[in-house]
């Protein structure tokens, strides 16, 4: 039996405040200690894990000891040979922030967060990053009055494209990824799904340097299904970043490890990250934000951390017997699953026809399309039954 | 005190199938009888409002009758002075649509539904209509493997784009509006809120002739925030109509009457509508799509419609005592909303210097904003104690 | 590999409605032709199942053809050696329960609906169930003011006082089960979760009598553990029947076959029902209440209670074998959970002096409970990668 | 106009940690200084409250300060003549109890819980507190195998019973009341709603000393309609007290000031402590519990508490005008709700009878019920049109 042991060839990454939580929730204090980044690269590295991803706030105080901490931490990393594929700035914890950074209603805020975004690119950019997170989740309102919504979006579009250009000038190989949640920590967030993130980005100046990091559990906050939406982002080209974990629908953001929470649906969620012949698979990292639950001391810490990739590597083992199975193809040839990438109007066929013609709906209104066969057949495989 | 009569300059309009449902659910039958279209017309106009939408299947058979059924709805249209200003097509109720219409697997399914638009499209322009609203209730997936998402949003836009072109060759003035929804009746519904379709429009080839038509009790079935929602719409220029309802969050799709479920919701739904000093208003017919519950008999069911365009006229009426209170433009200016609409970056103002000020996190962090107070405000010209 | 085929010993039942839902829903018409109650009751036999159950108007219609209709039910019955284990009375599809049956405001209709339970009671005595459903789906409110719930639970009450007296009088040996059910179709339906139910059934007048039938998808509706909530029922003695299928959290009733949704929580029920050392399992049938896709022809239809069955059974072993596996009984030993059977305050020992004792917080906070390790334990046999 | 200003008499009481909310979440740290317990009760005085509510830990640190404190913080209450009317305990915040208090897997932290909570209930009774109130916060498990769900309703029970018999025995004039909780901070928190906890109590040993604590965004978090809610619970006599905010359905805990959130919800629940004719009104302190948002400095938490109480006028007064209005006694009328309290049966009415007489179903499935006209009724009361 397959082992499931990660290797950096897996691409797994670790933001550092995953492991790093320290249990603080709205009714009670921290259970563990803080835990020093670079013991944290040392053991995710030890792992397998093959990269860390931080909000400045999680490395680097903004004070004098700033690049001493850096120097070590860099060594940290050269000596285990993880990278830092990601880098993301705190706009949320600090009590400036209580109404948003880039869109708070206080210019000295927005120039505020915006100068902590633009200095730590350049920290991004000397680590080697080359996605950028913004997670707006302080950009938003508990009320109608108080955010004037369309100035909102107006400001959001002035940052990114202000940091956008930032980025050209400095010739930096940086991507922008912005991160949807639909509420929690405010009343509702700007930017709630998946999709307002995307069009939200069509309209920036450039375009091209911005896509998406949605998270499996913000989109289930919503009821919505994350396996389609990195499947609608893959089709726009603009899924730049994933943050995986697990959720049990609308409900606080739960964090849990990935594989916890919807199981079926992480199924399909790494079934859509691997692609398929017609459609390319996500070629970025395999990066987790989860929290280990406060009922977790450091030892349970690591064993989230190793359940997670763990996880992964299962769940890609089964979506690829899924996908090799024969029966599964017959199934999936029933179910008709193929014809859907046919033209509906095919080279050449005329639309005055198709206008025009009479179709017998009956045929197709009686006949069975085998859906449930095929995902029983799905369900099989998840279960290793088959 | 104002008696809240609507008249036609109110553009107030009803889907035929909203007052015409008949109470068929999942767990029973027909509580009404069926309404004759033309009867709907006439009472809608006696009530107020100035235009009626409808489904293809909810006025004309599909077959020898159509021109007799049609002539005799159209005198009814001109007799009572009321106007066609969206038509739709039912893509969901017959079974051959069971795996949707656009995007189902079986080709001969999409054809027969594409078909089906055309010759509908032809009709909305014949009638005057200028909006064609699409809703996909039934493209999307009850599991995962059926439905290849990616291959189904190629097929959409296919469809889509040749529907544009259709229409730029006919010279309609007709715009297409893509109604979002999260589910119900299928599992997952594509394009699933406001932004996943906005998104999508931006990869048609030709965007322009496309918007959405939002329904308040689909982005509240994900927990979305309506008003936040058709801001942002507004903001890409894409509200195109509007769909009014009530909802008591996610759940089954109530269909409520407008102002039932979310009233507070209904309130910055009807501010956002109104636009502000530096944004538009919607311009569109104010539509209304519900369902008068079963517990109603005919006259139940004008109470529901007389109701609808009464409280959006109530709540008009609120908004604009909202926003012309003295005491309301002093709680704004605390709050520094308009301070939003200022550039984060001013005029000649130096990005490098930005980048490195050093700014006083204290002082705003310590300064309360007020939105409570605003809030309240607001709360207040609802309940009509101001 | 065990091959999964269901035998009567494993008492799996299904509702006749189920297999022979037709599809209707709010947006659709049929997409399956009626099914005989005598071939349901064949090919469930066929498939492995023990039993079925049934609503009065799934089998027999209210008419002179009652009786001819039953003898040949009852006749399949005996040709298959199937059981009825349970019936029910569809107090929801007749328009004239639009507004409840046992709890209607108009009393014409409370008395129609308790004659019509009370005559099928008769019926099910006469065919051997053991178990009398009620599901009030209709027993509800869209609106504050058109129900005076308190009045309401008053009617509800009488009847269940009414039907409980009957049943003794008659001698019949058997017990109702109340179905609980947060909303859909009315707005907010009365007994709202499996722990409202039992609260009420406390305040009959023959407790013993009555209680529970809780469905998965129902709890899962209002954001549930269907498992915690099975097992409060089983504490409480009150677990009398249930159903079982699967649902994706808050949205309208899914139906989904037993394992689709949430497959995680389908493992924990399956263990719930398992019963423990301490704690005894529950031994009624193993009832499945769900809907095939409308998607599904008749054999996709048999193929969905085929899996029902199957899921039941490969759970059922997984459960088995995390139980007997001896890491997992290392990791529940560190996590302390037979610890909880334990006493708080054991036998002689004094309150006072617990009272007033000193107690060390300081390393119960910092040690670790290890129950990520015990549920990737779970979430491995699950997978069947252990 | 009515100026809404409370006095003692409407008996508005206030927990201390709710003005003292110090703005701590997942993702942002304190915003508020930390408010003297003094303070706050000084000014909720001057704001027209009549008593306050605290946790052990808001007020009294347990070490040698303690007699001191007291002292001072009983002055305030002598001073301003405010009461304490409940009481509760904080087994939530410290990391001991990251797996619960009374149903901790460990005995040991179920002993600390118990003699904490034992020591507290000797200061309620000082204080003159009548209610005392247990939120398990941190009573239920993440994950499935981690919780003996019945050992832990075992261990409740046995700490209920133990509480119970103590204040029996000390001859305190005290009653408990158990606060539900879906989830939040715990995934699944035990007795998630009203019915589940009304259930538990039921199964007590001394059950006449347990009613429930329901707060409105807890059960609208599940979907839940609270004003139904607080219905059965005053059927059940157990409405013993109540936690009044806002919420915005399934997400997060809110804790908004009453009436933000769902406001229909809120007139509804007015109405229904309000009692009615037949049913006796809610008689005991209207109690928020709420969390005024980190936007606000100190300034804007008095505003909240203002609010909230404000809020709560406004609605009775509304309330009690849609039951004086004699449209609305008629639309009552035409939706027979009166007729709800009539028994089915009648006394002397045979059960014979009724199960053999034939019933004209058409005529009650034709007829409407006007709920929605006086659902409008309803609304334009609220909205101060009528």
């Amino acid at each position: 039996m397959n082992d499931y042991t990660p290797s950096k060839d897996d691409k797994f990454s670790f933001g550092l405040w995953t492991v790093g939580w320290q249990g603080v929730d709205v009714f009670g204090t921290a259970v563990r200690p803080a835990m020093d980044p670079v013991h944290a690269v040392e053991k995710l590295a030890e792992l397998g894990a093959a990269a860390v991803t931080f909000h400045d706030d999680d490395v680097v105080p903004d004070d004098g000891t700033r690049d001493q901490v850096l120097e070590r931490f860099k060594k940290s990393l050269a000596d285990t040979g993880m990278g830092v594929e990601m880098m993301t700035t705190n706009l949320f914890a600090h009590p400036v922030f209580k109404d948003g950074g880039l869109t708070a209603n206080d210019r000295q805020v927005r120039r505020y967060a915006l100068a902590k975004v633009l200095r730590n690119v350049d920290l991004a950019a000397e680590l080697g990053a080359t996605t950028y997170v913004l997670w707006g989740g302080r950009e938003g309102a508990e009320s109608g009055g108080s955010k004037d919504v369309r100035a909102a979006l107006d400001r959001y579009k002035e940052s990114m494209d202000i940091l956008c250009a930032y980025v050209r000038e400095q010739g930096y190989d940086i991507r922008f990824a912005i991160e949807p949640k639909p509420n929690e920590p405010r009343g509702d967030i700007l930017l709630p799904s998946i999709g307002h993130a995307i069009a939200f980005i069509n309209d920036l100046a450039d375009p091209e340097l911005v896509g998406i990091n949605p998270e499996v559990g913000h989109e289930e906050m919503a009821g919505l299904n994350y396996a389609h939406g990195i499947a609608q982002a893959l089709w726009h080209g603009k899924l730049y970043h994933i943050d995986l974990n697990g959720q049990h629908g609308p409900r606080f953001d739960q964090d849990l490890r990935f594989g916890a929470g919807n199981l079926r649906g992480a199924f399909w969620t790494v079934d859509a990250l691997q692609g398929s012949g017609t459609y390319p698979a996500y070629e970025g990292h395999i990066h987790f934000d989860y929290k280990p639950p406060r009922t977790e001391d450091e030892e349970g810490v690591w064993e989230t951390a190793k359940a997670c990739m763990r996880n992964y590597l299962i769940l890609r083992d089964k979506v690829r017997a899924f996908r090799a199975d024969p029966e599964v193809a017959e199934a999936l040839a029933a179910a008709r699953v193929a014809e859907l990438s046919e033209p509906t109007l095919g080279e050449g066929e005329s639309l005055d026809e198709l206008r025009n013609a009479t179709f017998d709906r009956e045929e197709p209104a009686a006949r069975g399309l085998g859906f449930e066969k095929l995902d029983q057949l799905a369900m099989e495989h998840l279960l290793g039954v088959r």
